[in-house]
């Protein structure tokens, strides 16, 4: 019992840390928990059962089925939904039509034929990564719709009533959640993938600050440097957003017009844009390799390029979150002009003092000296794929 | 007229291409067909009809919706859907009996209230992230059924009748969706997942060796370099596979034991190895960003570790391929060994001729010596990870 009760708690915790960390799960749940009662009110009331009678089942099937978590993918799964269920419906009203001229006999086979060719090229045609990506449902729905008229038509002679009825109720569950989704507390797909892209560039920044702090920090003053180590990881999440950001966009294209976004925003910039910080992430990936390797180059020598190094750093990251906060307010900024040229300033210098300070008589071993010379090649990389984000990121917003 | 005929044929070379890369989708469009037409023999066949009525159109439903590529997305859903339509079903009726004892103006009132906590709940519940991987599915039927049977027992007092006819046709639905993925020519996505891993280390090699090539070719014979380009960037498949890596392993926990996996096949460590194999293709990403830059050692220096480097490239690569063959016939195979120990020791000859013929007195600049040495570092560093991949293969094997 004790046991029980533990666990319980347990997942009382989590619940309330994942509605802590974004409370729109929260409005979420009431949403479809919304339209769901909404729809079964319509079931309730007398005259739509009239109509459509148990076919008003339908709608309820459909609200939860269409319903989700963002605008991008309701309305996606909603047109799906409603054209794939008018073709499919129109096709199979045809195809029995057809079939009832062979007799009471050649029905069935034809109509088995039918649904079996319909199924077999359209499953097919979801491995088209095309369709995959945009109508994979609306596939779906095709042969559900397909074979579930034609089946049906075969025991009830009207055809044309069970596609009408079908499709009726199917776009009134879709519009009930369509709309339960866009006029409550809307989560709009695009606008999230906009603050991801913002998000990890601001991350990006973060973690070449919190390479700078942890690499050298022991050359460097110890109580002069305070930071967060928690920075030093964040670009890790930036490595493998790639898919995600993908569907995101995909979804995206489905979203009308709402707040700065345009129904036909660029949305495959970001992708782009994602892309080029994933570049840059790769970099800092290797950046990070050199923090704990067995191969260290002694203090004195670090010391020499530090400076630089920092400035470089400092100026990426700075470079970064204004590159972030114009994505964010989605204006066409040159708050990162500066820094990326003061940045790329530094980065000459630093080339030169690479030749002229390493170079120096001493009694270290050159290839003690390789590690931070391969950070500062590395670090000089790093701002050309930063002017590389910021055109991307100007292209966005032209 | 032209410009239509031309898309189609361009369609038809895409399906073809589809068809030829992988045939096993042809295959399974067949199946979906097949079952699909099996479950609507059994709607013409009298008895079922009479048994279930308008209700057997279900069957059909969950044949499309069920019928996954794969046999472990396949018994997933049916189990999620076949348990949540059992559970869903129970309460439902529950809730229904004990709403009647509220009167008949009570019962709507309590039903809309009970709906309304479930729908809440439950689409909370499928934000936890173990929930999400593997009974997201599930829940959706579960809010599905419940509120079908809920509501349609307001207008049909046979509550009992629906919550049966509804499970007992998705029960037949997805027996025959399973029946058919199982047992014809079976699409095992563990299997899948299996080969994926160890094509990736094979691409990893492949990567090492088109980098060894293309890096040092300028140092070397030009005729007597005989490689392929395209190996150079195979390991750009790697970085990204790691939300494809657990959505697989997911759906392969469903699977039941088949050819050499057993039923609790351990899974999870597969995503290790590709943890692994990613880290490894990092370090190779940041190789090949010393292939273009613009700070390029001269060849007399290259070619001073072009050697070691030689070797422990292609003691890699065979490592890597001796990996993956012993985890494609899963054995628990040391032919890797051998190979490992050697690039280990070229590794460590690789850091002793570093000090030695670096550091030699030439008019080289040290800022010029530092790419080349860098990639020395980097090779160096692989070697760690691919003794990493190795331990994580054989705890795989054993």
């Amino acid at each position: 019992i004790k046991l029980w009760e533990r666990q319980v708690v347990e997942v009382a915790k989590k619940a309330k840390k994942i509605g802590k960390e974004d409370p729109r799960t929260i409005i979420h749940s009431l949403k479809v928990a919304v339209a769901l009662t909404l729809v079964s009110l319509f079931y309730y009331y007398q005259p739509l059962y009239d109509n459509f009678g148990v076919n008003a089942i339908w709608a309820v099937l459909t609200v939860v089925v269409v319903f989700e978590f963002s605008v991008g993918a309701t309305l996606g799964k909603g047109f799906n939904r409603m054209l794939a269920t008018l073709l499919a419906g129109a096709l199979a009203i045809g195809g029995h039509h057809f079939a009832t001229l062979f007799g009471e006999r050649g029905e069935p086979i034809l109509i088995s034929t039918f649904v079996f060719i319909a199924a077999a090229i359209t499953t097919f045609v979801r491995f088209f990564p095309l369709m995959k990506a945009r109508y994979d449902y609306g596939l779906i729905i095709f042969i559900l719709t397909f074979s579930l008229v034609s089946v049906s038509a075969y025991r009830d002679d009207g055809v044309v009533d069970i596609a009408r009825s079908r499709l009726s109720t199917i776009i009134i569950g879709s519009c009930i959640a369509i709309f339960v989704c866009i006029f409550i507390f809307p989560v709009w797909i695009g606008e999230d993938l906009h603050n991801l892209v913002a998000a990890n560039m601001e991350k990006l920044g973060n973690s070449l600050q919190g390479f700078e702090g942890e690499y050298f920090q022991i050359a460097g003053n110890e109580q002069s440097r305070e930071y967060d180590r928690s920075f030093l990881h964040m670009y890790k999440n930036v490595l493998t957003t790639k898919s995600n950001e993908e569907n995101m966009a995909n979804l995206a294209r489905w979203e009308p017009c709402h707040g700065p976004f345009r129904f036909r925003h660029p949305w495959g910039q970001y992708i782009k844009v994602g892309t080029l910080n994933r570049q840059c992430a790769y970099k800092i990936e290797a950046l990070n390799s050199f923090l704990y390797s067995e191969m260290q180059t002694p203090v004195e020598i670090k010391i020499k390029i530090q400076e630089s190094c920092t400035n470089i750093c400092s100026e990426c990251d700075k470079a970064l979150q204004e590159l972030a906060a114009a994505i964010k307010k989605m204006v066409r900024s040159s708050s990162a002009n500066p820094h990326i040229a003061a940045s790329k300033s530094v980065a000459e210098s630093l080339k030169s003092l690479l030749r002229t300070e390493l170079t120096g008589e001493d009694d270290v071993d050159l290839i003690e000296k390789v590690p931070v010379a391969a950070v500062a090649l590395l670090l000089i990389d790093i701002v050309k794929c930063i002017e590389n984000i910021e055109e991307a990121v100007h292209e966005l917003a032209s």
